[in-house]
């Protein structure tokens, strides 16, 4: 069935209402599957209506998620899906169908596959490409134990291209691991990618080994269903190596159609009695099922709640530009002035806000796919010919080129620009998404200048900050909207090192409380300030930091004669954080002042509103002025 | 010619000695390549025997090294060496012939590939795989600019299988850059490795399409040299994917005989004339022209200087055992109570200290080539059936599976324990090989638990501490050998967050310096300790810290009630160090006193001797004593 608009309403379900535990699937007749599949579809049209969240990957995996359930005994048998962006349907056939509404809130369904939330949930996921590894190891542990069991990895194309998978790939065929590899492949490679996997998974479909392909673009096996699967596969798997999968050792598979959930269950009960490392090449489509996403699939890639089910309350900041919209504004700005600026990003263009710029400067934008280690280093290569790259990347993500920054970018002092987004708490996608550690591993690495702007202007500004400087440099900027303030076309670049006193001291007061706030910190606790020196009545001066390195320490220097207590704040980790970094330099200069460090605990956050998060952290205006005001007195006990 | 020994007179060099830039070279007539060669192979046969350091590889591309330059137009033309193990013949020839005695000496030639040693040095290297996106990078800058020229990354087998690689050549594909890649394959992976890539290259090579094999062994192409090569390799070009490179949508040429040097000539003389990404596989022999090197690749990987050339000083350490034959030993051990234990490396299996291990236990050894993403994920995947991986890797290079230590690891509180060698300063190898930031990107990760030793028995223990620690837990201990203690066999684990004192306070005094030391400078710190005690006549506490995370707040706390001044001692970088998770404590308690925290300065550190380094950085007992004196007095006068 196709589908053109989200139910409003819950649909009747009644194969799908009987399902707490894949194995009442599994005693459903074949025949049965594909009316479980639209019953499966339709609740996910009204599931996302209701929680909002990934929308299109799902639809996409329908069958596939029936059928590997039907076919695979799981939780024995092991089923990792990569990234996990397509996880709903298996949430929702493996016991948490009534909760499936509940996915990214607070309490509620953790956004991608987490072992602690369920048995089938093998692997927990959210960066992309590690399916493989992950399952090699489940593999090779069972082998081990002289216990074997089905290990599965489900993989998109898009993350494929990933070095981590490659690596995966390869080590499997050194242990002739047992082990499937589902790829995943939709129509988004082959119309929207152009590195040289996408080329050659569109050769592959275009040669149709298994396939044909009927007028209306489905695709189908002939002559079908009479064939013996077993044998014809047998047969492709002993081919000479003229796909990329055969040439690196896997047997292959394919491409067969994804949404034919016959031809599915064939092909895995098939494949179950092969053993070594198998690759499996699906093709399906994003969105499928529903009209409107499989003509936008990248609109429709994630989706808001529909009002109509669950009324949303309006954000306050709503007017305000999102940070990524801003950096985009920059790229294209400064790119106008400067010739020599090239853009580069790991397969976020929409997400980092780059879509103009992408249109505008075709021939300076590069999109180098999942492929984070390549696209520091591709900058770095770039700036050694006297072009001043740009990288475009979250902060969780730069966890994955942080060797490339030290090594090839900070050692050789390189004039790279690092636009570091999502960084901080990113609310709803949970732990895995947030960007809680890149202050402690940019701030120890030499010659790196790191930034945090303390709202929309302030980043346009030290973004431009950034490239001027002709070295590697980093601005760190939220998820989210900024604080509404004007936003100068013009670009000036601050000082290097140089911080700014936010809220000066009322001169009635001789001492003063010292908050020294980083990043999106700087309002909140601008507000704390306000609020507490009514209440404490004491003088309090507020500084944006704005450099986590170079540190402003001539500022603190110059405050610390009128200071009787610090306060560090920012929206990260306070182990090695921004704040640990003025701790070091009262250490250095022998001050010997209280010093307050407020920022995340040192714990994996679960998910929740954002706002939310900062509030529960204590990182809102209230929760800076409540640890303030309980440091005050415990610094006046001990005074 | 084969040599059967190192010279230890300066061979006589005529042709070579006439080249201080290779554009004198290429005046040279291409029948005397030969001899340039030849004089090329002695002269490196003679240098590494003064200055010790890489040797096999080095031999192995004399011929393209002399090959490249003649055809190319350096500087101009940018050649990138990946790793740069193999760039003696480079440096030889580019104008630092009389210097590569100095190689990896204090003040003398780095390495590796280093780009404020030379305009020859296109890109500073160490860590591997990182030459194509460089090239890359390099390759689409000029052709930005307008300005094209030749670029050539020249690649390892060994380094192919990093994601990285594979990420880069995606990508050149997508911009059909004008890139050519040298794919240096030489015995190592036929032999010795046994991924999916190594079987591919070894198939091609039994292929041999443009190569026959004579009764000895050595490739020749047939006929030659009457061939065209131009039209062969045009053929060869459009065929149809055949192997990964060209799925992936590389032209691919070879395999050639890379020590035949008039068809490396032919070869990139022809391939010049084409654009886009050109493949050119190579074979060659480690340690070529050298017949116990040929025989032995991996002992004559590296050499120790020829002390008939060199007179050499003895270590006083020269009997206590290395760090890596201590985590070897205890890996033994280990597997030998606990069936659960498997080992993973990244390709390091000599230098982790291994070798015992993988031949007692190859059914759990696991050597999953460069692909030090793929290794720690590899390792959660292990952990989720239960058993309990060990991951043996470098500091440096665990900059490379940060995220996966992050996300795929901690994140899910997973059971695998990390040795991680090499940490802190590395001497020779310069600071690409340094590990002076992994407490600071460690620590900020919450559930982990980070150890270091102060000596070679407590790394033991330590290990047995982590892999007993149902949690992700690391030791980090440095390179080299240990204090020279005894070693006890049984294994005894740590009380997880204790520290011990191991200098108490002389009874005389009331009050005491409180030093808190980490890991390798625990010794130094004692030393430092007994000679201030007296020169200052105060009382210093000593106190071996062991973890890092979490960290003894309790021991510090007690210690507070008779400190004076804290001092915090470490072989990393001050920068978000052991030392600064201190400062954080005391700044949580209120704790005002004097801290003095010594580590590494916020720099990269050029090459030296590993105690030469330590001493120029103040981190012997001479310098942390010195330090100590300096902020005492300073203290006594703010007091």
């Amino acid at each position: 069935m196709l589908y053109t608009k989200i139910p409003t309403q819950r649909p009747v379900t009644p194969l799908l209402d009987e399902i707490d535990h894949p194995k009442q699937l599994r005693q459903l007749d074949s025949n049965q599957l594909l009316q479980v599949a639209d019953e499966l579809r339709q609740y996910i049209l009204y599931a996302a209506g209701v929680s909002g969240g990934h929308f299109g990957a799902n639809l996409g995996v329908v069958e596939l998620t029936v059928a590997l359930h039907y076919c695979f005994n799981t939780p024995r048998d092991r089923l990792i899906w990569d990234v996990g962006h397509q996880a709903y349907p298996h949430k929702i056939l493996t016991g948490r169908r009534e909760q499936i509404t509940t996915i990214r809130a607070k309490n509620g369904l953790a956004a991608f596959p987490a072992r602690e939330e369920s048995e089938f949930d093998t692997f927990g996921v959210g960066h992309s490409s590690t399916a493989i590894s992950a399952g090699l190891g489940m593999s090779l542990a069972r082998r081990y134990q002289k216990d074997p069991c089905e290990v599965v990895a489900i993989v998109g194309d898009g993350a494929m291209t990933a070095g981590m998978a490659f690596e995966a790939m390869n080590d499997a065929v050194a242990h002739q691991a047992d082990l499937m590899v589902v790829l995943n492949d939709n129509d988004m490679s082959i119309s929207c990618s152009t590195g040289g996997f996408a080329k050659h998974l569109a050769a592959i479909w275009e040669k149709g080994h298994f396939v044909n392909i009927t007028e209306t673009g489905d695709a189908i096996v002939e002559p079908y269903p009479n064939w013996s699967y077993t044998s014809r596969l047998h047969e492709a798997a002993t081919n000479e190596a003229d796909n990329l999968f055969k040439a690196i050792g896997f047997e292959y598979y394919g491409p067969f159609d994804g949404h034919d959930i016959d031809q599915l269950v064939h092909v895995f009960e098939s494949l179950k009695k092969r053993s070594g490392p198998r690759l499996i090449h699906i093709y399906t489509k994003k969105g499928k099922g529903f009209s409107p996403a499989e003509k936008d699939p990248i609109k429709y890639h994630a989706i808001a709640k529909i009002p109509s089910i669950v009324p949303q309350t309006l954000s306050s900041k709503k007017s305000a530009p999102k940070y990524s919209a801003i950096f985009g504004q920059w790229l294209c700005d400064e790119a106008e002035r400067d010739s020599r600026l090239l853009a580069i990003t790991p397969a976020m263009c929409e997400g980092s806000g780059m879509v103009e710029f992408a249109q505008k400067y075709p021939d300076r934008f590069f999109d180098v796919a999942i492929a984070e280690q390549h696209a520091v280093t591709l900058a770095a290569g770039m700036a050694c010919e006297g072009l001043k790259p740009v990288v475009a990347i979250y902060s969780t993500f730069l966890q994955r080129g942080y060797d490339q920054l030290v090594h090839d970018v900070a050692l050789q002092n390189l004039d790279v620009t690092f636009g570091i987004d999502r960084a901080g708490l990113v609310g709803e996608d949970g732990p895995t998404h947030a960007g809680a550690y890149d202050y402690a591993y940019m701030r120890t690495i030499p010659n790196l200048v790191l930034m945090a702007p303390k709202d929309e202007n302030e980043c346009r500004q030290m973004l431009h900050t950034a490239y001027q400087y002709s070295g590697p440099a980093a601005v760190r900027y939220p998820r989210g909207v900024g604080e509404g303030v004007d936003v100068t076309q013009e670009l000036t670049a601050l000082e290097i090192g140089k911080s700014e006193i936010v809220l000066p001291v009322d001169a009635q007061y001789d001492e003063h409380i010292t908050i020294l706030a980083f990043g999106s910190r700087v309002a909140p606790a601008i507000q704390a300030a306000k609020k507490l020196s009514q209440q404490l009545d004491v003088g309090i001066c507020v500084v944006n930091m704005r450099f986590i390195k170079p540190l402003d320490t001539q500022m603190i220097h110059e405050l610390n004669l009128k200071t009787t207590m610090f306060v560090t704040v920012e929206e990260h980790a306070v182990m090695a954080g921004a704040g640990s970094s003025v701790n070091e330099y009262l250490a250095q200069a022998q001050i010997l002042k209280p010093i307050l460090n407020i920022g995340l605990p040192d714990e994996f956050l679960p998910q929740a509103d954002h706002k939310q998060m900062l509030h529960d952290c204590g990182l809102d205006a209230e929760g800076i002025s409540d640890s303030i005001v309980r440091a005050w007195k415990k610094s006046l006990v001990l005074c």
